[in-house]
């Protein structure tokens, strides 16, 4: 018996795509493989062995190689996407939307024939859309195409409670379904400091505000950065579900599924809970939901279907 | 008793900077607080709060401040200075030398305003001549102005030697004298796979193009990204020497090093063997050299002042 | 500015002070000094030779002493507590009560003589009582001396119920008030799998199972051994209140706590919620109970006071 | 395609076997099946129970079983023997020998028997004449029945070193070929501080003191602890062997390799350099040794191979 290290792909060489392929080799998780398109190729390689190179001194000797070669994700165990373009200033939404799916289409074609049997992470906007789009294209089972946002946004929201309370992130946490950003539903009556439901600890109003930055936290970065958008975070969401699924530690983590009747929604991806595991989404963790919760899924739900009609 | 966080400030929010301050955050060695221009203020501030939303999944919950101002490095335990310009089209290195100079002493002169007692890494190139430069604007004695070059050097011979060998980076040291780069003088006598000497284990041949490599690894990054250079590497080597030293380790690492008498050389900052820990340079350690090193290192030497002559 | 490492001393060399004494080690959180008696001074050092020894190939560079001198200890950052006498067969709980009181006191004595400024973690059964005892002999500040239970209680309890939901233990959240073991008072609405209330996700029978199986937690491992109690549990316990303590992380964790009103309880030391950072117990948080979760605290309150009462 | 955990088993549930079930689960590299004899079940059960309750606290989420059932390690990744008697006042070494000859035997062919393509690594002392036991027994080809004794050698070596020259034990290396203990060929020209060779930064008379106080480094923790032998650092010499294996990482360690020829030897088990990886011994690292160092492996080897004359 031998003991074949993982390999992991990393579609899309930018920002996001590059941290997230140093936050995996700083894991020894498995072997990284950062794969762009033909004109990136070089800084592709360049990265990838910047990276390399930081692994005598951080400690870790996972290997790294950039590539425009699909050929080198060959049996990839996980491939996550954050390759595609982001909204530039006088682009239509709906030009977003089907340039990204055009990239999407294209990256999962090359995955699936080099990677049959892999599970794939998306993260690249819409997401939901996008990563119906990888689900459609790749006919792949649903449980093994997932996308990324509740990570992303609980995130942000612990740090901002954490901050808020002067209290360690560690002890803090957040609940969020629903699509990613604006569309976000945040559940605050499941998140708490130590344990203890926020709602005791934080005015209502400073609760609203903190649940109101959240949603904008995308914006926040963006504006902040003046070019470009958040990578830090978002890698590391990325790379905390990858770690799940390639240790097959059963987390329950916010996913964004497709839904087959749960939360009385069907054909739609959308961000539920769910435990990740080895099988990629083992379960969706169905919750009661009050009417008001009702009201804002399915207004989250609509916004996501307004962007599937720009499929096409 | 009480236990202040220590406090580290990064100077400088380009990539190299801000990976750093992401690196040292994950360590949880102190708070961080990033510094650039007034300009770059708003991202400085987006890169911080992007880094510190990844805390509660990376599972660190160091703070994260973006600033322009030098007021909040108050009482900096350390303060790593990775400010300046790269090498343009067209600029003379002259030029170059005078520019990244003007910046080391205005933020040394704000370093030293408010953290009289710190101690001070710097990475800006040419980084033997700007340690000097920050070493004579400061004042602080000698011990607590080091500069970075070794680290990575042997990052880098490390990483190839292991992938040549076949081998994990764990069990692959290097070890180099003099100045950065192409100035570099590998000992690769004392460079080894699990102990063994490297020269037992690979031909003269492939050491030598290995060597050759090593010299001009940041070339090798830069014509690979095609615009900027290297970054991981260089703040994960920025980070080994901060942990030795905010963690009082007493870690054996080469370091650019003010010298007065030792190696035969005097008034020149120079990468030398060295005991990091909580004073800073805690010793040198001199070597018996071989002729053809002693002519190697006073090449390099020779290298360095000719910067220095440069400096106004 | 120099960085003292920081100085632990663990006073016990049994088997819980010994895994304390390695933890700490492991996480470089300071020098680690051993203290047990000098009939137990040689395996004391033994102890603390063999785990220094597995510091190259673990990772770590901590300085681990074994003594019986308590000069050792001098200028603590922090003092953690295991000594004492597990109860034997036929032993009164007066006589352990008591037993364990003197040694206390005399601990305690020595440990202030030579740090005065510390702070103290208290292990010792019965934990409530004890931590008395040492607030009481030490004339510490009641933020500076803490008992430690409900973070191993709530360990075992998260232990329990990920096996039963077949899920990660990181995403098992527990929560308990009152006394240790038997008085423990667990709030099971305060506890959760990824954020949702255990309460819909497990079947009351069921909870109320896991409820009882970790208030005999200590006593289940007791009867598997056979011979000695717990200690690898408690010691990650102990080690986890005093990293957060020793890093100044402000985490919200359960510990034992000198109570002058909160709860509407009065010169004794209870399980109540708290923010540990530098200063020690930073605050206590006071929750609002339900009548049935008073009557159990008060009842877990007047068990306590029964063994106080046995101190001399 | 899904992950399967590995799956590490633990024969041998005393202090050493403990501590190393307890280092694996820290590092997540698989669950851990603990095993020990019928009479020892409880006690077995106890352990990984208490282990297991420290997840929650520590970060990790392995899940551990103490059993006296060898169908519970079925399809092991990885087994290691710990298990055997130590030599007790009154017993001939020729007893010691063939006690713990028939305990290798009878553990090897259950481990077999549900793990037909594993790798076992061996602890129970005599090391050397146990390996070759188990190596027969099994009847697995040579590369995947490997000794311990090298890399806890040679952390002994390093944590005396670094407390010579205080310094870091993360740069000091040390080389050993031969016997465990006694019989410990040490290379001391292979050793070094920061790639230094440790001949010019101590003393001939301080290095063969500490070079004797490796050989006796057993020796030294049993006479302190006055009951029992050494446990952390075999322990911590073990997991990183079994990681190295795992994890594929072709690491250079210290193995007690099966020799054919190397080293001029035949048909025996002594401890020579190895790259181990996930095939188990992949290399075994030949080098020249001097007149003197051959004169000193031939009386190693001629010791183990008195040894290996008692074995029945």
């Amino acid at each position: 018996m031998t003991f074949k290290r993982k390999k992991i792909s990393v579609i899309g060489s930018g920002f996001t795509g590059a941290t997230t392929a140093f936050l995996l080799a700083q894991k020894e998780l498995g072997d990284v493989v950062i794969v762009d398109i033909p004109q990136n190729e070089n800084p592709t390689k360049g990265k990838a062995l910047d990276m390399a190179e930081a692994g005598p001194v951080q400690g870790f000797d996972t290997r790294l190689t950039g590539t425009s070669d699909y050929a080198d994700t060959k049996d990839s165990d996980l491939v996550i996407i954050t390759a595609g373009i982001a909204r530039k200033p006088g682009m239509s939404r709906d030009d977003l939307v089907q340039t990204n799916q055009k990239v999407m289409k294209s990256v999962t074609a090359e995955i699936v024939k080099h990677s049959p049997d892999t599970t794939i992470l998306v993260l690249t906007n819409p997401v939901d859309a996008m990563t119906y789009t990888v689900f459609k294209e790749s006919g792949f089972p649903k449980e093994r195409v997932i996308g990324q946002s509740g990570v992303l946004d609980t995130a942000r929201f612990r740090t901002f409670v954490a901050e808020e309370l002067d209290l360690s992130v560690k002890d803090v946490t957040g609940f969020v379904l629903g699509g990613h950003g604006d569309d976000m539903v945040p559940l605050v009556r499941y998140s708490y400091a130590g344990g203890i439901p926020l709602e005791t600890l934080i005015s209502k109003e400073r609760l609203d505000a903190i649940v109101d930055r959240t949603r904008k936290g995308g914006a926040e970065i963006v504006n902040l950065l003046g070019n470009g958008s958040a990578y830090y975070a978002p890698a590391a969401a990325l790379v905390e579900m990858a770690e799940a699924i390639l240790k097959d530690q059963r987390r329950v983590l916010p996913s964004i599924a497709y839904l087959e009747g749960e939360y009385g929604m069907n054909g739609i991806y959308l961000g539920v809970p769910t435990v990740l595991g080895s099988k990629g989404i083992e379960q969706i963790i169905e919750l009661e939901l009050t009417e008001d919760e009702k009201t804002e899924l399915q207004k989250s739900a609509d916004s996501v279907k307004k962007v599937m009609e720009i499929l096409v």
